[in-house]
């Protein structure tokens, strides 16, 4: 089975579009590789890419990534409001289908090993990835940036996990990690009332007693006059869609609110939404089709997750 | 507003009936205080005694149980299965009406130092009480229990929060804490398939990704022939019943399972019932009468939170 895995390389260069674009072209010629989008900030000054393909093949094109950034991008004449320790300031690797987590994080040691042995950019190992408890948390080994980090790095606390005690002159050092899939999930909630939205918002999120895996929060739409639990689901195989979904509804009916519709931002993996669906398939009495197309699988979520302005390019597996 | 507590002393005697029962007679002549049981469990050699009265006079009535637990164990001569430090173990003290938390704590930090001052028995202060992050969890203040203490006392890091850093010769060392109440709640399943009962578990239970304060597992009833999810809700302002009751029936619906029935362990606090049928009545667009008997409360739980074998002497209130 192929391994695909999603990666979410950040650089720090997000406004002049020359640079942006001829960074962004490397991926052309690595067949593997879908580039699925990016977005550059002019006020991060940074720029998110968002790439799927084969394991291996994304470990290749990284590494010409680092280099082809390393000629554009000197971070001593870098300003932005996003903080940043390196010129590709993190790489994220996310397991998606034929591929464990254990796995992933065995790629992105291959890659920071041959990131640090060719160019000499030291690499610290982050999320899934870390060696160490306080390395987990990114920010915190960012914490000092990229001027920081020239005597940073020289502590033994902080001594990178690949490469030399001396950040690269220009380019600085890079976070290279794997993690879980974060879907942005959002639910509509037929009132302007921010306050009682919020209380459902509560009811489902970590940080109040809720779902571990579930950051959330209250927003009033303008253009849309309504409210919306706006959230993060960050596993979404411990805390399913329908689980959050059903959840919500239980909480609005106490006020009578109307629960019409949610939605999907960015991508999200099919196991997610299948997982989801068999939950509602089995409420139904209904056998799930194991050989459901991706086509099917947008008309049931329309359906059972009650999914607004959703389409087949928003489910991963679409670009493989 | 009078203050009123619960609190559940563990005394290290669980097989001379006559000794405990002497000790237990400490609270006849406290006016204030409630017995409202005890119960011995021959093997842990240990008793619980749940009481509940005026903070004031709470304060009152343990130093009296002090006093005659030092005269009638000697920890020199105890085993049981039970993990002990003290001829007193425990002594938790949870807000029930009248009384924040914080004041919960101010009372018991008065009672360690009078223990400590008075009979020479040193102090740690856990949970809500605890003054350093490793002394939260009792267990680990335990660990070694009575024969370690002697040692582990005198270390720096362990030294208690009252009293001198050495163990009462016969009583050894009391941990002195202030927590939420618990309430220990059973919901029925009419499946026997404990593996489909134990998913539910996981998806309310917090070790697997569910809400923060639910310890939850399944289990099955011989007698009844049926299965449980069983748990304890460790805050149940922050996960209310009426919550995990709707989730829980939520999952059971993938598989057609009934869940006609709930059950409380022991006592529960009006507040707890009261929080959750709030949610119904409103559900039911019926206002909550603020003026609502505890009997009513018990028709109204019954109805709908399905509790069974429930009465008004399982609130804790009644004892008021």
């Amino acid at each position: 089975m192929t391994k695909i895995v999603e990666c979410v390389p950040n650089f720090s260069e997000g406004r002049d579009k020359e640079k942006i674009e001829k960074i962004i072209s490397v991926f052309e010629k690595h067949e593997k590789i879908k580039l699925i989008n990016y977005e550059a900030d002019t006020d991060y000054n940074r720029t998110v890419v968002t790439l799927i393909g084969e394991a291996d093949a994304m470990v290749v094109a990284l590494l010409d990534m680092v280099e082809i950034v390393m000629n554009e991008i000197d971070l001593n004449n870098h300003s932005g409001e996003h903080a940043r320790m390196g010129a590709i300031d993190v790489i994220p690797f996310i397991p998606i289908s034929g591929i464990t987590m254990s796995e992933c994080v065995t790629y992105v040691n291959v890659l920071a090993e041959k990131i640090s042995d060719i160019y000499n950019i030291p690499c610290f190992m982050y999320a899934e990835a870390a060696k160490e408890e306080k390395r987990i948390s990114l920010p915190n080994i960012r914490k000092g940036e990229f001027e920081g980090m020239k005597e940073k790095i020289k502590l033994p606390e902080w001594k990178p996990d690949y490469g030399k005690q001396e950040i690269h002159p220009t380019f600085g050092v890079i976070g290279v990690g794997a993690r879980d899939f974060l879907v942005a999930y959002n639910i509509d909630i037929l009132t302007t009332d921010e306050k009682k939205t919020g209380s459902f918002a509560k009811a489902i999120r970590q940080s109040s007693g809720g779902f571990q895996y579930i950051q959330a929060g209250p927003v009033f739409l303008e253009n849309k006059g309504h409210t919306q639990v706006t959230m993060n689901i960050l596993n979404f195989k411990k805390n399913p869609i329908y689980r959050i979904f059903e959840t919500v509804k239980m909480e609005a009916k106490r006020y009578h609110m109307e629960v019409p519709s949610a939605e999907i931002v960015g991508l999200i993996p099919k196991d997610a939404l299948i997982r989801s669906l068999k939950y509602y398939y089995s409420v139904d009495d209904i056998e799930f089709p194991e050989d459901i197309t991706l086509h099917e699988i947008v008309r049931m979520s329309e359906r059972y997750l009650k999914l607004r302005d959703f389409s087949v390019d928003k489910i991963i597996e679409y670009f493989l």
